[in-house]
């Protein structure tokens, strides 16, 4: 049996190993595909990091598809029951590294604009795809750049769907309708270095950051709203000390991580922490990464059209959340637009014996192609 | 002019590069003095650590000296203004790595027997000589299996002096009478390692640990007494993360050292400490390590034949402390005698360009000799 067009091309770009930030030649198959639909194509390389921007039309509105190449490495390559290199179907299901996160969204949003264009060669408005090759990785030369890019140019997407995988048992039952933003603080408290023996001569930073570190970790920052959990905040990393088990250590090394609703942003939270340490009477300094705001899809034009595309496949509405990591969502949402994430079920990403269901990969495509039509063709 | 005989023997032992836990031939320069005065000698290795026992008598009293060969690394050669494994002699001042922790103190050792015994040939009870090359090291293989094969004959050392520099301006001005114990705990709290954005699935065993830190740090363990500061707690080291911004640790590693007055002891300790942990409901595994407990010489004929000596020596009385570091002193108090340490001034130990003044050492060998001289022959 021919494979379809969607688990073909799936099983394409699985067979390139793009281990961030590695492409792999993932991208020249896209931009094949789309350069033959009349798509103009920019090719972006910042650093390491190979990214491209692709257009068809040149009116108003833009919707786009965004997405990554890239992926996670393989991980212990026993655990796996096929080689992840190798796509291989089984029992109904694809596997293969990036299977679900997110090759098979991106054959998905290539066929699903094939169909369309087919049927639809005058549509309304533009068709973009911003693809880059390191979401897994740093996000710093990806989607980051391109949007600045964009933006610098005053081309803005208006209506953007990341292929992301959102779904939890079968493709579309959830919809990510937004992302929590994220801050990171790296705190430093000083103290004053010596011998356990001699107390009197140092001043031990452990000792003196339990409680101030106590009350940011017990804070209830926020109580979340109607698409927000409530505003968390956790330590992943603390270090102190030299190894010794006979020297005050000089200084506490401290990392927390806020991942916040948009009850809040990156100075209210400053702002806060600051203002805390400073009760406590703490010599530190403090910097600060900014991974993102939060952004929120809750009206509009590209929500109806993804609910309504979603209702039609699967006979259900799909269920809109907030929750999760980070994506790249955050970045394309400082243009302004309407942003959305549907893509396939996430059970295996990121693990051995990674798999997307085939079944669903003809639905994602149905779905995508289901948008395009409300959006870009005269109801 | 001629070096006198402590100099000459100090200049030897120096220019011999016992860095822990070699010797370098240090005990074989002092085995060859002390059998010239008829000590029986015992050589004693354990796995990569030389030591000896040596005595002249069979009597009681059995009074020892105690000490060891081995130095500290010599840190940054640049920062010394002589070579340290070149003993050098200026203004009044002996350079050299060990000059003052504790080479000086070995020779002013050997010469005060070597001095006494022409004096007194048939002196009453024992003389002991207890010398290890690890002291700087680990402490498993040195004086504390020495201890152990003595105790195991019924030999007992009575009085002992620790050859440790005690001093702080002039040698003598303080002799250590005894020495807070010593012990060091490695706390494992476990929690569940998640994802910083998935909070719910994971618990965070800093968030859970600050306040049951926060009270041992700042609990009062004890208000010392006469001769003993108060207990102190010190967290030398603390350690979770994997080093990711979005990864909620599995688990806190804390290690904690007390130093802690004759008020306390080990199991009083390890009581309290857990009493504490288990108020605060945590996951945790702790394990002890007991460096020592604590020793106290604060009555005797040591002491007042050690103060005795001092004032002749100096014109007026030590001061006598039982604060700084640990010693072997503790492995050698374990057999039930009196333990004191009297050495040089201690401000350039294991620090570059150590010294020790010429006039201390010739000082220390009056000194030594004057609590032979009081001990052992007919007053």
């Amino acid at each position: 049996m021919t494979d379809t067009p969607v688990l073909a091309l799936a099983k394409d770009l699985i067979s390139r190993e793009s281990v961030t930030p590695e492409d792999a030649g993932c991208q020249t198959v896209m931009i094949e595909r789309l350069k033959a639909l009349g798509f103009d194509v920019e090719i972006m390389v910042f650093e390491d990091t190979t990214n491209f921007w692709a257009r068809r039309g040149t009116q108003a509105p833009l919707f786009a598809f965004a997405g990554h190449t890239d992926v996670v490495p393989a991980g212990n390559l026993a655990d796996w029951h096929t080689p992840p290199f190798d796509p291989t179907v089984q029992d109904g299901y694809l596997y293969g590294r990036g299977a679900a996160d997110m090759k098979g969204s991106l054959a998905a949003m290539i066929v699903a604009v094939e169909q369309f264009i087919a049927q639809h060669p005058n549509h309304q408005g533009s068709i973009g795809f911003l693809i880059t090759s390191d979401e897994e990785g740093p996000f710093i030369n990806g989607t980051v750049r391109v949007v600045e890019a964009l933006m610098a140019r005053d081309e803005l997407i208006d209506m953007c769907i990341v292929g992301e995988p959102s779904s939890t048992e079968v493709v579309g039952d959830v919809v990510k309708n937004g992302r929590r933003g994220s801050i990171t603080g790296d705190l430093t408290v000083k103290g004053i270095q010596g011998h356990v023996a001699y107390p009197h001569l140092a001043r031990n930073p452990v000792h003196q950051s339990f409680l101030a570190l106590n009350e940011l970790a017990t804070t209830q920052w926020d109580e979340g709203n109607a698409y927000f959990p409530p505003t968390s905040f956790q330590i992943p990393n603390i270090h102190a000390g030299t190894g010794a088990s006979n020297v005050i250590p000089g200084e506490l090394n401290v990392q927390f991580n806020l991942r916040f609703s948009t009850e809040l942003n990156n100075q209210a939270i400053i702002d806060r922490v600051v203002t805390t340490l400073d009760r406590y009477d703490l010599d530190y300094e403090l910097d600060w990464t900014f991974n993102g705001d939060p952004f929120l899809t809750d009206t509009g034009a590209l929500l109806d059209a993804v609910v309504a595309a979603v209702a039609k496949v699967n006979n259900t509405q799909p269920e809109l959340l907030t929750t999760g990591g980070t994506s790249d969502g955050r970045f394309i949402a400082r243009m302004g637009g309407q942003v959305v994430e549907l893509g396939p079920v996430n059970a295996t990403i990121h693990k051995v014996n990674e798999c997307v269901r085939i079944d669903d990969l003809e639905k994602l495509t149905l779905m995508y192609q289901n948008v395009l039509e409300h959006l870009l063709v005269p109801q």
